[in-house]
């Protein structure tokens, strides 16, 4: 971890408006660096995001800054290669935020490119603590891997190298432990509803389940019907889904797959 | 929430020595409770239990005394009916502290009987926050229903009435929101272990999508290409989980899941 009393001056280039850009863009801001230009197609999401940033909105390609340090593209998948071919900043370190986007299509907007991948879920109206967010960094460059290991440790205490397969299967098993869980949350919930249970009433239990996981690890955690074989109560289980098409299935694989460990 | 001043003298038998009953225990006895009596069949376990709540232990049913106020089997799902058969307690209160487990197999004990249901995971080794778990209570006698919510009340904050049917409803969402959740951080321990990655490294992930999703609601906190309908990153992924027999099903049949929402 640096000291945060010497920041070289950087000139930093944020390309998007979305939840990453907003929060990555922030925790670079808190911790001294400075965002020269925010961009966004859309002219409104340019300039709602440069104000707190005090950077300068741009919304049109041209107006983009050829000498900037770092440009960061913080947008959407899909949107990374596109206008990564719009960009023609010869040298200069591109790099984008995505888990499961090659560094490659970075290709066309320079010759040094990398990846700064922040392995959390972020949303517009969640404060998050940066410093403990692991920072999985890529660069083809000699001069990319400094700039960009400089930058991401003033952000966060866990910078750490990988390659873009590593960073795939690190973005895979976040689908498993964030999208999937929440989706599991969703599943609890609609249960609940049936009998006007509020949803409220899990809290503690997905707390703790959290928890729990992180301090004792999973294996040691798991517990319920299936991992003690207790086949009555799945068969319960399996007759109160009976009318769910959706759930009985789930219950049913989740289940087997417990057992096999 | 009653006031802790004024704590009625109640005989309370503690059956079980396993994790519920050491958690209950503790959970009573912090609150003012007095444990008379500790049960286990072993000999070791109910000594184990019975000296930090300060309890007679007893090994042997017929040393059970007869006149307390309170009866709980904090026992194993399978040996509440059969421990039930063995006790001829007339009409003191009997409960059990099951999610899926009716409270008619108490009967034989006595004829007031009830539930005791903390909706929450306990091992032995976590302290959790009483005051926050939803208690939920049962009970088929009006003596019982008095002396169970007086009890519940100075443990937790949260006593809820409920069904036996109600109850088995929330069990089953417990079983998605923690046994199933742990088991999806397990597959994602698995993953990051092919490549020698630490779990640790899911550790800010997996906190922030429990609190986000008692925050925002787990509708709302939905995120991941299943959601926005990115096929392509889902094809990535189910090629990378081309060998895993037994995940990739999940993977598929998860992500169809969120996809009906």
């Amino acid at each position: 971890m640096q000291k945060k009393t010497s920041v070289p001056y950087y000139r930093i280039v944020l390309l998007g408006s979305g939840n990453v850009a907003l929060q990555l863009g922030q925790a670079l801001r808190q911790n001294g660096l400075h965002i020269a230009q925010v961009y966004s197609r859309n002219k409104d999401h340019a300039a709602a995001l440069a104000a707190p940033l005090k950077a300068t909105p741009v919304s049109s390609i041209s107006k983009i800054e050829k000498n900037a340090d770092l440009y960061i593209l913080a947008v959407k998948d899909d949107a990374i290669a596109v206008l990564a071919k719009k960009l023609h900043l010869k040298d200069k370190l591109v790099v984008h935020t995505s888990g499961s986007v090659g560094m490659e299509v970075l290709k066309p907007a320079s010759s040094s490119t990398g990846v700064l991948y922040p392995l959390q879920t972020l949303s517009k109206s969640r404060k998050v603590n940066w410093r403990k967010i692991p920072l999985c960094i890529e660069s083809n460059s000699k001069s990319g891997k400094v700039l960009l290991k400089k930058i991401a440790s003033r952000v966060s205490d866990e910078t750490l190298w990988i390659t873009s397969e590593e960073r795939k299967l690190l973005h895979l098993s976040a689908v498993f432990a964030n999208n999937f869980t929440n989706h599991l949350y969703v599943i609890a919930e609609t249960l609940l509803k049936k009998k006007k249970f509020p949803f409220r009433l899990l809290h503690p239990l997905i707390l703790e389940t959290a928890l729990k996981a992180t301090e004792l690890g999973p294996v040691a955690a798991q517990t319920g019907p299936a991992i003690r074989h207790d086949e009555k109560t799945i068969k319960k289980h399996l007759k109160m889904l009976a009318s769910e098409k959706e759930y009985r299935p789930l219950y049913l694989s989740l289940s087997k797959s417990i057992r096999k460990k």
